[in-house]
Order: C-alpha cells, then structure tokens, then sequence
C-alpha cells in the first residue's frame, strides 16, 4: 500500500482529497444541463398491459391513457418517442442495449418510463420479471459515452399487480425498489409511482403518477425545473388522490410518489441560460 | 367487499379515486412551503466522534470542521441549532421523542444532521447502532402534528467506517439505505453522502458531504430552493472530488451524493411569496 494511501492520523481518511486526481471530466460550469442539441432525445415508453401465463396471477391491464398523455406531451416537449408494447425480458435486453450503442452526441438527454405490474426491485416484462437496475446499466458510463454529463431520467410506473390491500408495509420503502438501481455515477434520476408495498392507484385507463406526470409537464415544463415539476407531481398524488387522515382504513389508500436525484445540474425541457 | 372495492374490468383497481375520500388535509394551495413561523425551527445535529468498544473496530473521528460549519451556516439561517455529541442510542432516542413532543406550530420545518460511521441501513450511536428508520419515525404523522404538512429534512453523512477500500459494490444502492427509511408520506426529504458500499470521504476534521451542503447553503439559500441546492452539492461533490475517470483505479475514490425527495412544495429558507 503506497504511503499516500494510509489512514491519517484520525484513522479514517484514506487520502486527502487534494492530492487526488481531480475533475477532468467537468464539463463545463454550468448550473444549467444544456438541452439546446441538434438531435432530438429518445424518450423510451416500455408499456405492458398483458402478460403471459404467470403462476402469480398478474391480470392484462389498460394502460391506454397513460400512453396517449406521455407520447403527447414528450412529443411536445420535443423528444423522439418510442413507444414498445408488451416485449419480453430478452426484447426489452436488446432495446436498451441498441438505445444505449446509439450516437447521443446531438441529444440533449434519455428517457425511460416504465408502465407494468412490479413488486420491490423489477418490474414485470411479458414473460418474466425484469430488473430496475437493468433498465439502468445500459446507460451507465463507459457502456455509453455519448450520454456521460447528460440526464439520463426514469420514470417508474409498476405497481403491485396481485395486490389491492396494499395496506401498510412499514419499514419498507423505496429502499427496496432502488435496491440495485443505483449507478455510483451522477446524472441519473429515478421518479416512482410508490414505494413498493403499496399499491399504485389506478383510475381507468390511466395512473395517478402518469396522469399527474403528464399534467405537471405540460403546465410547467417551459416554465420550471425537473425537480420542481416532480414536487408538484408529490403535491398532487399526495393531495388530491391520498384519503382523508380521518379515515380509520387510512393507510389502505395513500400513494406517496418520490424521486431520487443524482442529477448534478439543474433540468429545463427548453433552452434555459445560466441564471447566475 | 363492498362493490366499491371490486376491481374493475381490467382486474386491477380496487376503487375509483374520484370515489375516495379526497384531501381534507390539504392545507393551502401555496407551492412554497410557508417559513416566516414566529419561532426559530430546530436543527439537531447528532454527531458522533467517539466509540465504547466495538468488535468490528469503529475508530474515533474528529468532526470538528462539520460542527462548526454546520452551526454556523444553520443558525445564520435563523435555526435552533442544538448539537449533541457521542450520544448512546437510548439517548437520541430519547432526544428525538422530546424534540417531536415539542409545539413545533410556529416553527417552519425541522432538520437532522447525522455525523458518524454507519453502514446500509444505520449509524453508530455511541454505543450500539442506530437505525435510520428510527431518526425519522418520531416525526411521523400523528407522532407529531405540529409538523404535519411541514418539511422534515434528514441529512445523513455514515461513511463505512471500517471500510477504506471501498472499491465498487455493484447493484448496491441507497435502496438499503433508506430501506426502512421512508415514512409513507409526504414532506420528508433525505439526503446521502453516498450509497452504502462507498466510503464517504473526508478531508481532515470534514466531510466533502457536509463541507459541500455548507458551502452551497451558503451561498444559495437567500436565492434558490433546497432541491437545487442540493443539485449543487451533488455536482460539487461528482466534480471536485471525482477521481479522473482514465484512473484504473477509478471506483475507489467516487463519491456521488443522492436525495430522495418526497417534498411537496418548493423549500426556501427565507420567506418567499409564490412565484405563479
């Protein structure tokens, strides 16, 4: 072990940060992801609605206003959206890994929304269970240069499908679901419906974390931050579809979304200057 | 089974949300939370240094930098600050209950800064460890009314203590982190050093976590809101610290901080009319 490698005197700190090897990669300084690209960014809808035989008793499911508000407002905002319906775990693979061996230089971001049944840490593919972090490893790094410093965003829609008393699931939380999501790397974003153990609320043909998604970006996406879209899409589940605290079943119909950000920058779906 | 709870057509919803009993509890249409309170909000930080023994070799740290920084930045933002050190975990246990049976009705929010080593899914209390479920559980709902509908913000800095070489932990996450973290509900905000796996650096008596929060609420908190504040502690953290990614080395000395947000209004720490 070199010497600068040793533990200092509190017996902690391996080296000082200061002699290590420092920001190459910064792009710029920037507070502001630059979105104005040439390229118009993928936004990848993965949609099940059926699914085949499966010993756990996942039921079809109609997902059709879901997918007619995401298409119409990415389409809006300017992506390239892809719509793939009912693929297996292996099409699914192979989609990704195209996405990912692309040429993004001219695209300003990715984005991914998932709309299945799930449980914890995958959601359901037509014929099998598919990992979050799989969603994610394509675009991790090296694995795609083009993406490095750019957003890479996902939107997780999957919701218990066998399970409609959710109820409460306590001590368990989005712990679970981001299990082995994580890439040790800056620029990902995860937004979900619900921590897993509960039940994602439905209305028709559509989600509440969709629909309010979809509602949020098109009232604010000229107007606002990634993030602060996100906390009005909290605001919203949480006040207009949670039931009343009176209520002695309470906890049976609550949906809390949350989003965990790595993003280093602020996100605008338009072109946006450095405000300082 | 009531009809109403039936599920519908496509086997899944249990009920219509338009049916439910819908947000009695929603308190205001404001989209920032309200922080001109009579009273200063509380700042706890619960920093440990010190250990009894323990098998698996927790050595002492100095955090004195992360103190005095913390205090400094907290209370010229109009915080409460009360630091407790080496605290027993029956003794934070009984801080929090205390803290959380206060009147909190004319203050703001509350926050938390935990210091110590730790692992997955808690910290080291001085003398046992201490789960970070349970940091957040007194400030639950009904545990503490006086904060329902007001922010409750945890910052976490737990390096794994007896770890240096942390190397990559693959398909680890803040999934264990904050596993049993997540209230199922709204307004509650934490905010990582790392994913568990990765060892928090420090620089002599600081952390690059907590010197970063410090440095960019310094600097940002009389002009943007907390989530983008915290982008900028993200970004800080990723750019200034990151090693050169041409290192072979190069996952040893990452270090890429994370927030799960389940905030539902824009956080300034000043008073701050909406914007729209």
């Amino acid at each position: 072990m070199a010497e600068a490698d040793a533990p200092d005197a509190s017996g902690f700190t391996r080296k000082m940060p200061d002699k290590m090897n420092v920001t190459p990669a910064k792009p710029d300084n920037s507070m502001v992801y630059k979105m104005n690209y040439k390229q118009k960014s993928i936004c990848l809808i993965l949609c099940m609605e059926k699914f085949d035989n499966d010993p756990k008793g996942k039921r079809s499911r109609n997902s059709n206003d879901d997918k007619i508000f995401l298409n119409n407002i990415f389409v809006k905002m300017g992506f390239e959206v892809r719509l793939e319906e009912n693929k297996t775990a292996d099409e699914i693979e192979s989609l990704l890994n195209d996405i990912a061996r692309q040429d993004h230089s001219e695209r300003g971001c990715f984005v991914c929304v998932v709309i299945s049944h799930g449980d914890k840490d995958f959601f359901y593919a037509r014929d099998q269970e598919f990992k979050i972090d799989a969603l994610a490893e394509p675009f991790h790094g090296e694995n795609c240069k083009s993406l490095i410093g750019k957003p890479k965003l996902f939107f997780i829609q999957a919701c218990r499908g066998d399970k409609t008393d959710s109820g409460v699931v306590k001590d368990a939380g989005i712990a679970t679901t981001t299990a082995s999501v994580i890439p040790t790397e800056c620029d990902f974003l995860f937004a979900y419906a619900t921590p897993p153990g509960y039940f994602a609320w439905r209305r028709g043909a559509g989600s509440w974390f969709i629909q309010s998604l979809c509602e949020m970006l098109g009232e604010y996406w000229q107007k606002r931050d990634l993030l602060q879209i996100l906390t009005r899409v909290n605001h919203k589940v949480a006040y207009e579809y949670i039931s009343n605290s009176t209520d002695t079943d309470k906890n049976e119909k609550k949906e809390m979304t949350c989003f965990l950000s790595m993003l280093t920058k602020e996100l605008y779906f338009f072109h946006k200057a450095d405000q300082d």
